[in-house]
């Protein structure tokens, strides 16, 4: 079953593996006469690209990408978009202890299982490598919505057991770790440093906000835009955990605490709250989207720890490699790109290709 | 955009609205020579019915379900099944009120936004009785499962205040308040009971797990099976969290706590932990898959609240009308549904029509 | 595999067998605001129904259509419009002795090996009755294309071996055998009549044009608006030829023959001929789309014919019942239907949800 | 909208224009644990290069195609399949005085009123060229269906006003036309060198044979095998007409003389005949499944032709550039990639990605 597609009428194909030629992508349905902005192309793969900063893997890649269709003159033509991405700081020989061996909370059983052959190099498929092919198609997402005036921005909320339970929404912080309130970043830093130098890895959670939506996006029932964000989310790697607006806290709420009363602002309809997070029945509502996305600490750890292997034999293992510490400051950028895609999708679907 | 089918190659359609001649589906891709059993059909209808105790909205429906094709001397052809759950104890005068003005956290305003026609009529197609829908199809797909010996079985983990943490998993109690532990069934019925009465709603937290899922289903990158999990269930209506395994709690931890490290079981591999809740690189590993999905308040509550109308106007609403205090209890079975209708369709994907 | 909806963003979903309880359908994505036109539907299912005239199948059906869903107070509301159609004059008894005996030319044999349970009652699935929907989703189809100005008809253009090689395009002729050149219906129904004397049957060919068709619908390479028309058409029982415009003939023709060149028409492009039938490159070119449909003779004939048994036996079977001597002149709306269908497919992909 | 990609669970999706980079595609749903032949790859690329004889035209193209992902030591891993083909011999300077006239029968016209923005050189994305990546992933497909014991062949019944009405079916003779009934060769290279050496073009017909496919492939109602197979081959350019089996004949026929009766053949059911064209009821019925497809002439010629331009002025036209006089021979491998994809996707929908 071919499961590398996502959207209904902008649709992303994703191909490559950690360490095979290249990464590449398919972004089709994208609309015609969208002034390709390589700029943003590169300052996004620079906010995911590996080797930046200590609490990333060292792997080093230039992460460039080269498009290959869909654009003439620099602008977009309607075709799909074809790009790749290649790779080159390849340390195929780090993994051959781990032909055979399934890396604890890895996909590496599940996939023996579903596939019996599998590119174990890097993680093969089930790499997090693959999010560059979601970062670039998200770019051309955010140059689409930008001529629409919908914004899309993430940031940390919490490393670990550092938990900034606050509001404040600063996405313009520079640095590695883009705390969303910066006078958590200290801490957030010092949390990472720690399992790094514990040979050990964290998790955390990620905000992101989609400002300007119009009202009424979304599909009734199964593809509500709710869903459609939630299935993004998860397709990301790591992610175990989504809400949306006040989430899983609504679960303990009364009604009258939950509920958006609505008022008139001058001429137009407003809420006087947003527990809903800008979606309700599916639809966006027209506030401001808000979500958070949890990730898992990343499995590859340096510590001894028990597993088997491919002939049914128990073994110890100690993962050798470059891994990232803590995946969350390179995931905000994932997260915005997969949020732009749906939001992206979900107004091509209004608009049609006629409209845009 | 046609948003009304879910599924790859097990695939629902549904259709209705809450005050409209009838609700109905159309299960497409369902496997051939699958014994229809009308027993469960019934019993799992019985458990979302309304009107059944306190705790529900006293709207009477009998919920008959009537399979119009796809069944031939009682078993499944292997052609769609499409079958109508006919709407009988309408009351659309009591939505007179509200035909224009919008319910606050309800999906009005945007589905005025999106469509400018809506039946108003107890929500229409946003109506929580499109459940009824999945629930119909999610027993079908129970029966599939059931001859691959996999379980589906959900309950209460929280309702509003008050917090289930632990881990029994008893799914057997009888009772109008189906909690996992059934020590706390007083507590949850007590939670409901006081929003009741205060003429207000509460929202709440389901439970769900899976068990004897065969390892290696799912489709890597955008398919995953958590991601189809969780789109399925934020489709449902009043959903705002979904997580998998610890979820949430995985942000908080180091990789050391968090990984689900391996020893052989005899000839099987096994897991030793199951943080991860089943599902591993987006596929299921073989592990019971654990979910837990939280439920917003239900938007009705009888108590003033602050509004718009059609017409900008600012204006107080309380909403008559017979509603749920709390969905959650009601929700249970439809969550079972969504996700016996997401693994039968990976299952279908993986064996094809051939084998089913 | 789900096989039983077709369309991109108006999507068709249909099920019911020939002797089952009842056929249906639902249409979704259908816009908002639409008048449903109950009399269109009363008419376009009276030209599909059975037993009208001699040239047909004597069944007895009222094709009643209920609407069950997405209509309120006489107009579409974007949600799913769900229809059923009884079915009531089955003589299932007239097929007991078929149950195991593989009938030439029908699905049977083929039906047996795809799905080993078949409800063989008057073809089951595989059955012309299907059609009912198609007609039905179609009406509506038109009734969306009316408000765009978008014309959809058809007519006979052969029967057997009496072929009308002319352009007389008369769609308004009454009487049971509509030929698009009137003066050809007292040798089409000659035909028939000479087969069904023969207890024997006849083929014939289908033409359809679209009128008023705008330019540039239709997606490049693989959702060709012609492929879309193509797979259509090929969807419809007993159908074994497609060809658009001049179609088999352009094989034989020079490119300065089969070219169609360009003048201004006042201010507007147009073509000085449409030897490509409104559609180049796979994209409408605001020419009159046209297109031809062959049908092979009804299989079912009350001749002597040799065939096999499921038991693998050789046996010989005459087909006892109530058949079509010949099937095309009730094919002609169906074949506009699917036509409807494609177009406002299409048509709602270039403007989306939000134009409708 | 994506109208870039085919297929179910075998999906290509398509990029690239005649004169950009590269051309591409991915291959999803692909089996894992397939033996790449480079070998056969580079056959069937061979057999569509351009360049090659004085039938094609002279562009010059190695069509070099580079897998970037989804193979993993010589065999497939079940992961999409990435590749791209670097254009090399675009003259666009050719086409120059193109940009803004609309040539007659191609897609000028229509792409303008569907894209605004257009890629005019060679004929960007409505460029025959896309067809290599087609043959590509046709290739792969082969690797497959061999493996399964099917065979997919194909070659020319008609060129221009040169008809082989025979059922001679010989793919084995060299050369660059592959006529199945060799004796044709002659005439057919001197219908195609009268068309060329007078500036014009000229059509035909491919027919092509699918052997040894299992009864019971394809889904019933609107993903029928035929249905499919039909969208398949009218997605290629220049595509007028489609037949299965005795196709448009089949329309001038009686019963008696269409129905395949059958016999028992050992222990096999068999049929005495195949008008059908080896699918009944849109599905395979076991025997050798036959179709022809008619190509319309190349609407690139040299001769004057009236047409206009994007500024609404009436224009003469000569095309100059390099050019195929009939695009049939290429085209014979374009047909079979589409028939192996056809089949490879519904033999992959009943078996699913388990059994592979």
């Amino acid at each position: 079953m071919a499961g590398n597609s996502i959207g209904h009428v902008l649709k992303l194909t994703s191909f490559g593996e950690s360490h095979g030629a290249a990464l590449g992508g398919v972004l089709d349905g994208y609309p015609s006469g969208i002034w390709i902005d390589q700029d943003l192309i590169l300052a996004e793969m620079a906010r995911r690209r590996p080797g930046s900063s200590r609490f990333s893997t060292q792997r080093q890649e230039a992460d460039k990408t080269e498009i290959l269709s869909g654009v003439f003159e620099g602008r977009s033509t309607g075709t799909p978009i074809g790009f790749i991405i290649r790779n080159s700081d390849q340390h195929s020989k780090d993994y051959d202890a781990l032909k055979d061996v399934y890396r604890p909370s890895h996909a590496d059983y599940a996939y023996h299982q579903r596939y019996s052959i599998v590119d174990h190099r890097g993680g093969g498929r089930s790499s997090g490598r693959e999010s560059a092919v979601r970062v670039m198609a998200g770019a051309l997402a955010k140059m689409y919505l930008r001529e629409k005036g919908i914004t899309v921005n993430a940031g940390i909320r919490c490393i670990g057991s550092v938990r900034d339970t606050g509001t404040v929404f600063n996405t313009g912080t520079p640095g590695p770790v883009p705390a969303l309130d910066p006078t958590f970043i200290p801490a957030f830093e010092a949390e990472i440093d720690k399992a790094r130098m514990a040979l050990d890895s964290v998790g955390g959670v990620v905000e992101c906000r989609i400002g300007n939506v119009p009202a009424g996006l979304g599909d009734p029932v199964y593809d509500k835009l709710s869903a459609d964000l939630a299935k993004a989310m998860f397709s990301i790697g790591a992610v175990k955990g989504f809400e949306i607006g006040d989430g899983f806290s609504l679960a303990g709420m009364l009604g009258s605490q939950a509920n958006d009363q609505m008022e008139m602002d001058g001429a137009r309809p407003s809420f006087i709250t947003n527990h809903s997070g800008g979606i309700q029945g599916g639809l966006s509502n027209g506030e401001q989207i808000i979500l958070r996305v949890a990730f898992k600490p990343t499995p590859s750890i340096s510590q001894v720890q028990h597993t088997v292997n491919a002939s049914g034999q128990d073994t110890e293992l100690v993962i050798k490699g470059r891994h990232d510490p803590c995946i969350v400051p390179r995931a905000v950028v994932v997260v915005e790109a997969m949020a732009a895609l749906t939001i992206a999708d979900h107004l091509l679907m209004r608009d049609g290709y006629g409209k845009a």
